[in-house]
């Protein structure tokens, strides 16, 4: 049991207001918010003055620990988590992923196994990889036993873990009739894959082959039949990591009809563009490799006002760190380069420096899109998410005044590279607290192994 | 003082969420919301159990005891918030309306003395209906001193009070400066003057001719023409009584931009059409002839799908009730028909009817478009809108069992005519609380002259 | 060898203007355009004067003698292109439909056996039903040596003529590098499939479930998806019977970014709605059967912006007549009834009635989508949709105030149903010359059994 | 009397197709158009193998001699129409521009007064710059007597020319009334003079606060305006200069409504962004002063797709020269810079250069886009915009393996600054008939002074 904490002064940020107030942390939860509140004797104090206090980040999209060719990414799931913590970030929502075939609840305790460690609050999406009776019936079973609410679709990676129309169809109705929501990785992966060889083709075999080979039509499709689909069979539908423009205007035009669709868009996208696969350096360029691959200039002001406008509605990172040895796969073959980029770290002070001292958004506008809308579009509210009595001590106390600049060689996570290598913000997470311990503390950190709880997720009433 | 009351067991419902919870109110405001509540000392308690218990509505768009010709609408502050009062609206934005050349603080303290009689809470927006040096230092007044935060431009009614662009452009600027948002009623008076002498040149005098001269494409231009110099003065704006689906394109296309644009939606719009106007009875039609007119079926489902998206804000109902005598003023001239209707009353019912048990709203959504966007957008929030400690206690208890049958012999405005007339409802107000004090409960009306306050509203940062 | 005919004095209409002009038709060829041309010993006269001379009609999408289940429709290449005849329309361009498998060559010869009966010009496009080796060298084939230039793709039809985004792309690509026409039908085989089995499961086994299991998201989400993949591989595209509002926004959307799309809508489509699905008579209902499905009230508005801002190309009629025999197949089973619906002798007249006579498209217009269009489309331009020296003397002579009533009773189609039946249209064809022979001469059909010639059609450059 | 000419063995384009024929010029007409033509006794004849025969071009925006502040710009009528020979435009469509309170009467007469020299065919549009009972009659003596049929209308220059809504409105309905085309400057005249005041309160006073004070959201305010006013009133309209993304959406979501909106793009704005005006060179960044200004990158892009789509018509120059030293009026005031370009020379060449060799156009949309569509929007058609017996003799006779490069020292204009400077293009007009006197011959101009005649145009129907 950690000792009661009082953070004292600060301005509290919600995403429907901010104020002053005291909060007071006990047994892990919040305990009260508001003026002037007193100490419990023995509670520590933390002096928020000139800070924000606000909800701990939520990150919806993480590949932690991932397998992947006989190897695995360089971040568990404790030093994962651990650096998320480092960046203001108290929970993510990371995949299972099955192979074709393979019983999702076998990939479910997998993953499950490999999350003990976590240093944070940790949840998952399950993949749909394939489709049979099985699949059905597990669903149910994660659903209903094991507080999984969001399944996730691959649309791209032929001959791999792309689920085709017919799986889609079938798992979209399912999730309907279960109350969880499916979610999509947008790419059409037939196109994926001719204009792969069409660029081998050509000779083009370094990684600018890699945007040229999933051009923001490609993305584009995909979003659109997922929408389409999911509009038939009256379901909501999440997007992740919505990259282009054309993607972020499918969203709108299908909300703009009334249908329930929601987006997410990386860290990464918003400040990023394509001109790092033309770098010479074929370790800088590789390193940048993950679909959909960074945009020309243009998309990101796009992707903010899908934010600004509230057709987009969550920030992740799509977190997934595979070091220069391994991306030295794809050295004569750029599809062969696996697909990732990190960023768990940087997301919130990426997110605060453009959106909120770039004029774009608001405080409160920040945290609805970097935690409360993730928190509420996968049921983890108000535990999650908000800054009220009865919630999670899921905290971070930001100085807004701070400056850092980001780089490799101040992160945490064990990745070797980082892609927003050099970039200075101002705003900075000085404290970050997870179910009221403080784990982070002026450059220190605390992050305790095991520490992290699974969230269980209950589901939407289901139809 | 009233005495504390206790409301147990309902069901809370806020914008972000819904939960059960006690919610204690102590001397007009909210002293605590939880579980399993104790109730002081001399306490009342109320049962919700089975009910909903939400932030009481706001109404930010009614003309109580507006003069015109000689004469005044039938409901005066006092009767106008009790009717709303009845139907679980707890607060009102009325309008200022100066004529052109009046200074605009005369008609300010003119309307502040007709006010005093009010049942509920209340503020003003004040419409710049010219442009002077007078007005120009009177916004700063009425900003700066008198708690006033919006400021209303009619861009209809040539030769009346219709601002033309350079007051609009004016006006715009001096908002800005002074944090002010700008609202406007959209339609294009230059258009609605010649299509009214063409109706009539053609002999169409009756209220037939009313929408013929006010088609959707005068409004949306008006619409475009204010979010357009809105954008380019970087100031944001919100549009009133958006009726038609082509305003609430404009108003997502400029969203989607990321420019800050708000529109507001009445309860009539949403499920009424134009049929209205082609009845024989002159009665009947000239008592739906208000401005913009009731449009064509299919707009309405546009509007809703607006609320759902989240390009529109906010629901009033523009209640403006002139009686059949007074309507008839325009017996031989549609032109001449006083524009108004009620709905102050109903707006509620209809909406919760249409949208919560039509599928369209979750009851969160319902708060957020009947009482928390109103609340925010006209920095009301939290006093208003919230249920939380510390706000007012401005509640309605909502049984989303009971039903009843819109009319006018069941009304409590003082209109001759209700729109709503015999449409079956599910979902109802039961109590009214405005700051505490029960004002409707269970059929019975309590309301009290002047027990109505006056809302200061804050400017929101002046630039 | 017809002898000569001149026709004097009409207003001669082409798709970029009308003027006044006397026509020299002379051995199947127009010989010269001008005023008061003098007329050859031994030429026939033809008094034009009150009349518009234009273009005969190319209707290129129909199915003359499809086989089906063992049967085939009622109308052959002789009775449908006859009909055609007169109605006004000199050409159509009719589908070869592989089996999957079957080779196509074996199939073009085959479709080009039964035409040879035709009393009009026919072309064909190639359905590619299945990817292969063989595919992909019959197509050079039939573009290099058999004159096709346009493919057509099925997206729905699963388990029987779907081709799955493989073969698009594959066949797509193929189109592109023969300088061919891609053309889809565009509707999501996989959710048809699904949607039917849930009205069946549901108990909707009537008529009125053929429009439920294929709703207008079903058609805009394959018709985006041709429209991106086309996009993506830089081909044109070609959309067929483009029934829905959505899919023509789909289309305009990708036009307005630059990209070759065109669309072809039904006449049917333009003035019929989904209300004929719900007829108690199943005959009359199942006589609609055909996809996509007439739609609700709205949707034909929306085509025909489509032709005026010319995001919509041209007009067809997917000619396919099936008898109620025929239909009754599907008397327990919706999904069982033969999908076709006649027309080809009544578009012109339906389209000039509510086009040209409903203030919608000028005289010239309607030339361009009855029958310049589709000339340019599929390379038959200039020989066909036109009236100039040199062209084909293909011409329809129209008397725009005569009236007719369509019917079964009346039509020469051999199908025993009328889709258009009791519409009273002003405008009608009184002559028609398919090579300068006169086919339909004031209410006397004078077609030829054989005398159609298959019509070459040549690649655009192919990349 | 011109001598007969025959041109042999070009490929002649037209708006629909292009073809390998002789044309015969006699007369002045074209007098034959076909393969292996005998030419007539004295003819002579031009060889046009490996070259393109093309309608002359028809800028319809230009202003020759156009007054201004006691001077005039420097190009009149003769040498304007002369530098548009030497660069294959045949026809312009010059303004009159009538003062406030002047007569229109005197203002035509005038203009056709100094246009009497000009050495190509010429037309006028008429601008109604206030309104009265005489501009009322003088509009139908203009259309009806004077083959006037179009009008212009400034939404901008307060103070000057603007017209306000009133007028708009009223001179819209008369056009309607006339059978003539109304045509709109586009740009907010309004906020035009707020920002230029702001630009000059903040100090910015050299030519980069010209664009600063007109931004895309002013051009495209007035474009909606306009468009929804011609909407209401049921009359087409011509939008001139779209310089903007924005505007050219606006067109686009118009015309999708199947409104007859038609848009007018200078050769300027599509090849120039607004770099220009940051030039440290007053000179030079004060020769790029017109309105609306070059724009971002990016907008060019969205005008080449309208052209491609069908969105935008035709394309103009505003031909207006004004030369360092009348430009340097505004040294000190960029609001008092004379606004106005060259082009007219160019337009031809940059529009097959970018358009044509660079994919975007095939040579028939070049023909529809600089000549056809102009001819049949302003009713120049069939006598001007394309070949065909019967035509007048205007042609271009077009080497698309020449290049040129653009130059203030090599041009013909004497305007003494072309903003193509420098750029090499490839394409050229090689030789320029009118009425079939040739012109222009391998760089030798032979323009005659008073050689062109005033064209009347016929109104449409009027209603
Ligand atoms: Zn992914
Ligand atoms: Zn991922
Ligand atoms: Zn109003
Ligand atoms: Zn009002
Ligand atoms: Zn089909
Ligand atoms: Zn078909
Ligand atoms: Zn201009
Ligand atoms: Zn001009």
């Amino acid at each position: 049991m950690t000792k009661p904490l009082l953070i004292q002064g600060a301005t509290v940020v919600n995403a429907d207001r901010e104020f002053k107030a005291d909060v007071l942390c006990v047994d892990g939860q919040i305990a009260a918010v508001g003026p002037d509140l007193e100490a419990p004797a023995g509670a520590d104090k933390l002096d928020g003055s000139g800070r924000y206090l606000m909800p701990g980040g939520i990150d919806p999209h993480t590949h932690m620990q991932l397998p992947f060719m006989g190897t695995v990414t360089r971040d568990d799931f404790f030093s994962g988590t651990a650096a998320a913590l480092a960046g203001g970030t108290t929970s993510i929502i990371d995949f299972v992923i099955p192979d074709p075939q393979e019983p999702l609840m076998d990939a479910y305790r997998k993953w499950r196994g490999w999350a003990e460690k976590a240093a944070s609050d940790y949840a998952f999406h399950v993949a749909i990889t394939w489709w049979g009776d099985s699949v059905h019936r597990d669903m149910g079973t994660l659903v209903n036993e094991e507080g999984v609410n969001s399944f996730k679709h691959f649309m791209a990676y032929k001959n791999a873990i792309m689920c085709d129309d017919e799986t889609l169809v079938n798992s979209f109705r399912r999730s309907l009739e279960l109350g969880a929501m499916p979610t999509v990785h947008a790419e059409n992966g037939e196109l994926v894959f001719l204009l792969q060889a069409e660029m081998k083709a050509k000779g083009i075999l370094g990684p600018e082959g890699h945007p040229l080979s999933r051009p923001p039509a490609v993305e584009a499709e995909a979003a659109q039949r997922a929408i389409a689909i999911a509009d038939v069979l009256n379901v909501p539908i999440y997007i992740v990591h919505v990259s282009s423009a054309e993607s972020a205007e499918a969203i709108a035009r299908a909300r703009a009809r009334g249908q329930r669709v929601y987006g997410e868009v990386l860290a990464g996208h918003l400040v990023i563009d394509d001109s790092v696969y033309r770098d010479p350096d074929f370790v800088k360029a590789a390193a940048h490799v993950m679909s959909p691959p960074f945009r020309a200039k243009g998309h990101g002001q796009m992707l903010w006002r899908g934010l600004q406008s509230g057709s987009l509605h969550t920030t992740a990172t799509d977190h997934c760190t595979f070091c220069a040895e391994q991306k030295a796969a794809g050295k004569d073959d750029f599809s062969k380069i696996p697909n990732g980029c990190g960023g768990v770290e940087e997301r919130m002070a990426v997110l605060w420096h453009e959106g909120v001292n770039g004029g774009k958004l608001t405080p409160s506008e920040f945290v609805a899109v970097t935690s409360a809308n993730a928190a509420r579009l996968f049921n983890l509210y108000p535990k999650k998410g908000l800054i009220a009595a009865g919630a999670d001590a899921d905290l971070v106390l930001w100085d807004p005044a701070a400056t850092q600049t980001l780089s490799v060689k101040t992160q945490h996570s064990l990745g070797d590279y980082n892609i927003f290598e050099g970039m200075t913000v101002q705003g900075k997470a000085t404290h970050t607290l997870t179910r009221g311990h403080l784990a982070w503390a002026d450059g220190d950190l605390r992050a305790v192994r095991g520490a992290g709880q699974y969230l269980k997720r209950a589901p939407f009433a289901p139809q």
